[in-house]
């Protein structure tokens, strides 16, 4: 076999389908968030960030970069094993018991990534529960869809956010068998959010554990930022919530929160878990920095949400064809994916924005967008910019506006 | 289903075994390696590691933490996104372009760990190239096992380091059949080598690809540090050499190095890469300074293997039971799962020295063992304090010494 010949072709059909990646060099500049660097060819420009999952711009933080700081000061760079061979640490211990804390559950367990976390948790759980059944919300993250087929389960796609299907499936099953439903908060690329007391109303009551997905929700909602499940008074009742240190906590690193036993076996059975370096202490200084901040700091969530209000109002103002979204998530509709990359293509060379295209597999094709993330930092100035630089696009690509909306 | 009541006794399982893991809470103190701080139930005492994975205690030099230091109040403590969705940083890019010309390849891809550079990678392969054939060392580490098993490639495993069987295996399959053979250089449990070059002609002459995990070895061996490949003059052989940044360089994170389109393949379907937050620029920052100093420094390697090769005299004239090991890895052997748990326990109690017991699955039942790991930084003293406690512990548990080796 041609390796090369194989691999280049492969290549060359996402080129020719306008969806091989380009990444953006980017080189941050802490305390100029949303501003950074764009490297390219040789040349560097200042350009306006508009598509970072630094939901919070916690990544820039002064307390988070101290923290970090003078946890390598003080510990070095790395933790200097796996959790069991001498890799686990002081800062680890205290950042699972303010995670458990956070959740309002027994324990915590923090993974190298929160893809890390879904994959490991689903697979050792599905895999381990004799002739478990896993149900999964059709819109599931690819972490939560990796762990559920490496587990070997059963596994059951319920419509998106469709209580009437998952009851459906689960009441032909077999009460004695164990099951876990999956499901996520926010979705991120539609910014549409679950009904999470509803489905763990009805995985309790066909015996599942509800297994949620909080990522681009912790930080951001409920009054500490535990998530949905806290904003809407539904914690106690999801089984095992997972979440990451990245995005809203402007870190790396991922986790689950559970019972004791839960998180016990977990830790005791995962082999992605079990077989990784752990995450170097300053990065668990920095988290638990950046969470206890998050957490006391509620001005944070409303201050997030007014700008996300604002702009969409400001986009739908000038006709841009923004997706409903109930979130700090906002997608502006294209719905092909060449013209998605022009877009954005546009957008850095004449305007000096940075938004990423989302194409297909990562959202169905004909509905490519643009996703954009407004942050607390991004100003009124940057969100006029971005619309008047929308509208530019927009004409010069033929693209359709709406009438305006208000 | 009772889920606690499931997870509760499978936990009490590992406890009767004798393998249920208890996390030994350490706080380093970077500039006093091997020293660290044990804590456990509220107290606090300084010990010495003889288990870390921190081979040349590159995880506390000065380079490294400045870099990361500095790193960070530049950019700060999250990269603020996935590498396609604004979070492919100046540094990552930097850090990729040594590590290929570390292993003389066209490129190279970083991940968030060793493991998820090792599963994605032969997930990726293995799920792609039409009806691919893994041929995998029995000794393999659990992050190739996943990958392998995940790809739901047809699996065929090799008795260890042994080519006639790889040979007979390979001979009978299609010769049009794409296949990997993926192997380690350093197995970390022995501390034995595989004979690289033979087993990628072997590879080669069947139309395979040749998968080397060289994590034990990276920093280590060869003249700048690239691995056994390099020291053994194989470099050119290897088709993809897999890596981590943990360990001897002493920060975190895992890579691959292959040609150009191989890892362009594997970055652009990769779900494991693609779908998770890429490393804080700070970590790419921290990494790529260790590697420059490793590289340009190879009296670190000379004085690693001396300070292995002292252990293991002054090990052997102590007529403990060392087992056989041509690398920095010196395991001793036990032989029993409990014996093995307490003899660590005592070390620790008596002689406030912490080694972690092995115990299966990580080695086979019967095999139980002590493994040390002997850095730059372990001096005469720190060797002979250990001696004296090993022959303490062997003597109050009955354990068997051997006659004197010299």
């Amino acid at each position: 076999m041609d390796y090369e010949a194989f691999f280049a072709s492969h290549l060359r059909r996402l080129h020719d389908e306008g969806r091989y990646r380009v990444f953006a060099e980017l080189e941050r500049v802490a305390g100029a968030f949303p501003r950074a660097r764009f490297h390219q060819d040789g040349t560097v420009r200042d350009v306006t960030v508009w598509c970072s999952n630094d939901y919070l711009a916690m990544g820039q933080h002064p307390v988070v970069i101290e923290a970090m700081q003078a946890a390598i000061g003080a510990q070095g760079s790395g933790a200097g094993g796996t959790r069991n061979i001498s890799g686990t640490n002081t800062l680890h211990v205290a950042l699972e018991r303010e995670l458990a804390k956070l959740h309002d559950k027994d324990a915590a367990l923090v993974f190298t990534s929160g893809y890390v976390a879904n994959e490991t948790t689903l697979q050792t759980l599905g895999a381990m529960l004799p002739g478990c059944e896993l149900y999964s919300d059709a819109f599931n993250h690819a972490s939560m869809i990796a762990g559920i087929r490496h587990s070997g389960a059963v596994r059951k796609i319920f419509r998106h956010n469709d209580l009437a299907h998952l009851e459906e499936l689960l009441k032909v099953a077999d009460p004695a068998t164990p099951k876990i439903v999956a499901f996520e908060s926010v979705y991120s690329m539609d910014g549409d959010i679950s009904p999470i007391e509803e489905i763990c109303d009805l995985a309790h009551r066909y015996g599942a554990l509800a297994y949620l997905d909080e990522v681009h929700a912790v930080g951001m909602y409920g009054a500490r930022g535990a998530g949905v499940a806290e904003r809407d008074g539904a914690l106690g009742k999801v089984d095992i919530v997972q979440g990451t240190l990245a995005k809203a906590f402007g870190v790396v690193g991922g986790y689950i929160a559970s019972t004791a036993a839960t998180v016990d076996f977990v830790r005791s059975c995962g082999s992605g878990f079990i077989f990784s370096t752990s995450m170097p202490p300053a990065i668990a200084g920095a988290a638990l920095a950046s969470i206890r901040h998050v957490t006391a700091h509620p001005e944070l969530r409303v201050r997030h949400q007014e700008r996300a209000a604002t702009l969409k109002r400001k986009l739908a103002a000038a006709g841009l064809p923004i997706m409903p979204s109930v979130t700090h998530i906002v997608p502006v509709f294209v719905g092909d994916a060449a013209l998605a990359k022009q877009a954005t293509d546009l957008l850095m060379e004449r305007h000096s924005i940075y938004v990423q295209p989302i194409n297909y597999p990562t959202v169905p094709r004909g509905t490519e967008r643009l996703r954009l993330t407004p942050t607390p930092l991004h100003s009124d100035d940057h969100m006029e910019r971005l619309v008047e630089a929308l509208q530019d696009i927009w004409q010069t690509l033929g693209l359709s506006l709406r009438a305006a909306a208000e």
